[in-house]
């Protein structure tokens, strides 16, 4: 692997666990067991990742070829179980990590949808579904509206983050360095963005269709 | 492409507009923001279609071989917050422009999976799929039971436009009559049953399983 | 057919039949109208097998091949409205066929995962996806947190189930014992878990993240 991959890899790994560890928290909110904990954590740090392969048709998935990942993710949320008061002490930790695999999670998707050889439109929209679906999964589960659609930026963070590294690599150039600045930008974004409060106008309208 | 080819499709673009718009009035009920909103509208209009082709295994999806759909789409949504209390007033044609979506959807999705070689009921559930999937995707997402499952007809429209379509082309009848026929006869069924308030009877059951 | 895939064809239609009760059961308690009924029924009958093909792109679907199958479960589900009084009062009766669609829907998840060379935790996976996703579609359908994610042990008897099933598979034991193990052990597992309330301990965590 060349030196970019393995770091990504290495961040995705962190992201993968970080992703894990906060499901976990949203399943202690709808007090769900131990067996429940795992697989949301699981689909939820996976899911994203998953729904991208199944809608590009690119088989076998990501954790089929290699299921030390459905152990890894259920583990890192069952280990959130043991350490959840000091998982709340950590909360900025966690946003950071949790910012680290939104744009790591992008990058991965925009690579194999490169690979892939689709246009670019679609390698953009394939990183925003690794980079996002996991937590709509989180949130339809839990039985909520998915805060993907209603909060802080996050979704737009991905988009940006996929639209550089995209105009990078078609550009042409150095891979790793595209990397980087992808990610750089990324996660001074997302952070800036929770940091200052950035919203996303909001629509709201009462009246009823029927 | 023959006539009633280019019909169908200019159809579909109205049926893809009209169904954004009215999923980015469900997002505003939901206090969703700019993207959200965009996002629903996009999920919505190709749900349907895009889970029709996950579960016949058809690929590539057809938003990812024209990613001009996802802007479509999502753009529409974003013109409704501009327009949505116009919209209010529009509501009599909306209904008929989602009418046309249920019906037009339909028989694309039947289309579709004849092509494949798919047997009879095979295709009148592609077509039931393709019309019906995007309003429960987008119902799931905003936390509410799906209509699909509760309201007036609407299922039931898309059963009868593909099994007469079905019949019709496997009696070897014109194709253009055919769609013809069937668009009018779900077109009528549906506007009937919105105008009559026409209802499935309901099961009510309030005894605990558990 | 050898003798065993005879009584495990014939129990898993038992089993569909049983998951298609049930589900009519939750639409009722939704007051869903009976096409709802009829959908929900197939759809939680069927979508534990659906997605579990659609993870390992394993096509066509069953019921796409078999169309029956859609007809078989909607209708069990339309029938239960007619019969929901005594259904209550057979409560019994659907725990057990409920337990015998679990264990007998877990180990067809494992032997077609296994018939497509999969590593043997895919292979526990597919038996579980199989047995349980489909309560989950269910359950998200109806609005409500899974079942599964919550309640007494499910997912952990499927776990058990698959565990038992796919060891006497690699030790090329004879298939008709390792599957008539596996489904006494599976089910008596299940029907004491019912019987003594056994549950998996809870993860309650309250705080808010954001």
């Amino acid at each position: 692997m060349p030196p970019t991959d393995t770091i990504l890899f290495a961040l995705a790994i962190v992201a993968l666990i970080a992703e894990g560890m906060t499901a976990a928290l949203a399943a202690g909110r709808r007090k769900m067991d131990w067996f429940g904990v795992a697989m949301l954590g699981a689909i939820t740090a996976l899911g994203g990742g998953t729904t991208r392969d199944v809608l590009l048709g690119h088989y076998p998935l990501w954790w089929v070829k290699e299921p030390w990942l459905l152990a890894l993710t259920g583990g890192a949320a069952l280990l959130t179980i043991a350490v959840a008061r000091v998982v709340h002490r950590l909360r900025l930790m966690f946003l950071l990590l949790d910012a680290i695999g939104l744009v790591v999670f992008t990058i991965i998707g925009c690579t194999i949808a490169l690979a892939m050889n689709q246009s670019l439109p679609i390698v953009i929209v394939a990183g925003m579904v690794t980079g996002c679906v996991g937590g709509v999964l989180r949130d339809v589960l839990c039985n909520d509206v998915p805060l993907l659609f209603r909060s802080e930026l996050y979704a737009s963070v991905s988009v940006v983050t996929g639209a550089i590294y995209v105009t990078g690599r078609s550009l042409d150039l150095d891979r790793d360095w595209v990397t980087l600045g992808a990610v750089a930008v990324g996660l001074t974004f997302r952070l800036l963005a929770i940091r200052y409060r950035w919203e996303m106008p909001k629509f709201v309208y009462d009246k009823e269709m029927h």
